[in-house]
């Protein structure tokens, strides 16, 4: 069976690891390197999709944990899939829902077959295995989906990433098995499931030895594509860049590479120089919602009193809808009067704002000049010379 | 001076009062009948500027109340006005104030002088006059500033109407004054001031003889449009038309006639066939932030558990943005959970569904079929075949 991914690097960075691709999916075509905006719950949150398109995002993310939960994968798919469901016609990367299982449970109990859970809605019980992380990805139908892993907290010790990570493994083994028994079954899921394109998720903590290792027991299953997990979980940033810088080269060089959850700048521009092509995270968007704009200058809190008379754009080097049309005093205004709005707009200047910065990393790798962009973003937004 | 308002009227429909007329502004052309979707807080919740514009309304309104405490007039002044405040660019007309002071306010004093009242933000002491509330919609710089008047409550007795309406007439002569010694000032104001039209407010209770006593009074002025206010404050069905039926006819036929707070169909319908030409009402907007959507069937609850699995559109004969791209079940799920997207998906839609149910009456007038047009709307949306 063919894989529908295609991935095409087109320019590589002479002083570091960056690489400027093309990855093409059933749903469309994405320049990498790339930033995916998060629609947790089939909606990019306080965006329409048409908008979302707009600021040049070529790819979104749905989160299989809440979808399973509400409104139910079934509906989605006799809906025609999560695309139509909402109304975004590019690309769509599901996550396992290994991630939420953990991270939003207030019980979970983790067995060799999968985990038992509790749901964030109802406190109700579940069960999520490799086997039905996949079908429940089959049916929402997403362009690339991910294997079912567990994203082991920050610190652990040894022992407990040892058996996390080989564990992770043998879960992949199953979730491509099970996708090979629906690619090969009949139907509707047999073929929406040709088209789906299965990561793997390297683990193995902050212990190097145990990422390379996982690296290596995942990379020979032949997958399109590889992500990174477990990183940027709560460790100080130069152990981040540390564990990344040595497992990263572990990956195939000629698949894309996503580094999952994140999203602030520097960690982009850390990973990119690095060799990673993807990313995802809700910081725009969340920060979005709490009042704070990200711009060329370093985010600003819309809340501030500074702002109450500000006239001036968000951002006066941003070309967004948001920037050319509305002040801050206005965006002010609505945030303190609780209206939607508000994050409407936020939320469009936020991820117009990464989905930008991202697109001046794939130019700089372009023009060889990766680092001096870098330096440049870096001397605005952290204020920081060096 | 002359007034920046021309209101013509092209065609009557020859078996009601209702008539088909074109109301030019400064800032636009506004066909009536037409109905105003509310921006209280300078902003239409949840809809940008240009999707409301794209639901073909023509003319917005604010609210004097509000944005007199939040942000404060002053800004929007110095944000160069609300129209460029919140980005819109079309026709607006702001209220009094008076409205609010009343409905909204847990402390009032009216006196002579005006109304001194608690702001529903904080609780602190306000007064606000015919010359403040001017002063107020002068700042806000509304293509139409309504007079500052007393809401009376529903029921209340002769007495309390007489001494209200008196009271709102002489405080239409402040505010004509008021409106008269800005224009005949110099800067700013006085350029803004000359290019604004106010409407003078009849009120009267359910009392027909103070109705038509306040119409007499208030149209001495010779004004550029006249407003009903008071009406549809609780009272019966049968009584609001009643007094409708009977003082409509003492506002000028020449002139633009508003019944304020109006926004249910069948309202709109019976105040059109008595000769009224526009109308405003949060109804829209706020059913949507409940989960109701306004359908040629008939109104919807998104909630009910019969739209989980629909994937029809809200209403089948709708071809706004909403119906053509998304299914009750998508907005049914972003409802339940509690995105923002199921309140802009909603009230985009509502928004739609009145300004095209109006639009459907002026073409109706257009065609001398409005009683026609009425009775297939009601049968359709209230069940009801006559």
């Amino acid at each position: 069976m063919l894989d529908t991914l295609q991935f095409e690097i087109i320019k590589k960075d002479s002083k570091t690891k960056a690489r400027r691709g093309i990855l093409t999916l059933p749903n469309g075509t994405v320049q990498t390197p790339v930033f995916m905006p998060v629609g947790t719950q089939a909606t990019v949150k306080a965006m329409k999709p048409e908008d979302v398109e707009k600021t040049g995002a070529e790819i979104i993310l749905g989160n299989t944990y809440h979808l399973y939960l509400r409104p139910g994968e079934d509906i989605v798919r006799d809906a025609g899939g999560l695309h139509n469901f909402m109304n975004w016609k590019k690309p769509i990367l599901t996550d396992s829902g290994g991630f939420q299982v953990f991270s939003l449970g207030d019980f979970r109990k983790i067995t060799e077959e999968g985990v038992r859970f509790k749901s964030f809605i109802d406190g109700s019980f579940h069960d999520m295995t490799p086997e039905s992380s996949i079908q429940i990805q089959n049916a929402l139908g997403a362009d690339i989906i991910m294997a079912f892993d567990e994203c082991a907290p920050y610190p652990a010790d040894r022992k407990y990433i040892d058996d996390s990570f080989r564990r992770t493994t043998r879960w992949l083994e199953r979730c491509k098995s099970e996708l090979d028994r629906i690619r090969n079954g009949s139907g509707r899921n047999a073929e929406i499931a040709e088209k789906q394109n299965l990561f793997g998720i390297m683990q193995g903590g902050m212990y190097l030895d145990m990422r390379i290792e996982s690296a290596k027991q995942i990379t020979e299953f032949d997958l399109p594509g590889y992500a990174i997990g477990g990183l940027s979980v709560g460790e100080p940033k130069d152990l981040m860049i540390e564990v990344l810088e040595g497992c990263v080269d572990y990956l195939p060089y000629d698949k894309p590479r996503y580094l999952m959850g994140v999203g602030t700048p520097d960690y982009i521009f850390e990973a990119v120089e690095r060799g990673v092509d993807m990313f995802d995270c809700v910081l725009p968007t969340r920060l979005a919602r709490h009042g704070v704009a990200m711009t060329s200058k370093g985010d600003i809190s819309i809340k501030n009193a500074e702002h109450i008379r500000s006239f001036e754009p968000l951002d006066e080097n941003c070309d967004c809808y948001v920037c050319r049309n509305y002040s801050r005093a206005y965006i002010r205004h609505l945030f303190k009067a609780g209206e939607i709005m508000s994050s409407m707009l936020l939320t469009e200047h936020n991820i117009h704002f990464l989905i930008n910065m991202v697109a001046g990393i794939r130019k700089a790798i372009e023009e060889d000049r990766f680092k001096e962009y870098k330096k440049s973003f870096y001397s605005k937004y952290y204020d920081q010379y060096d």
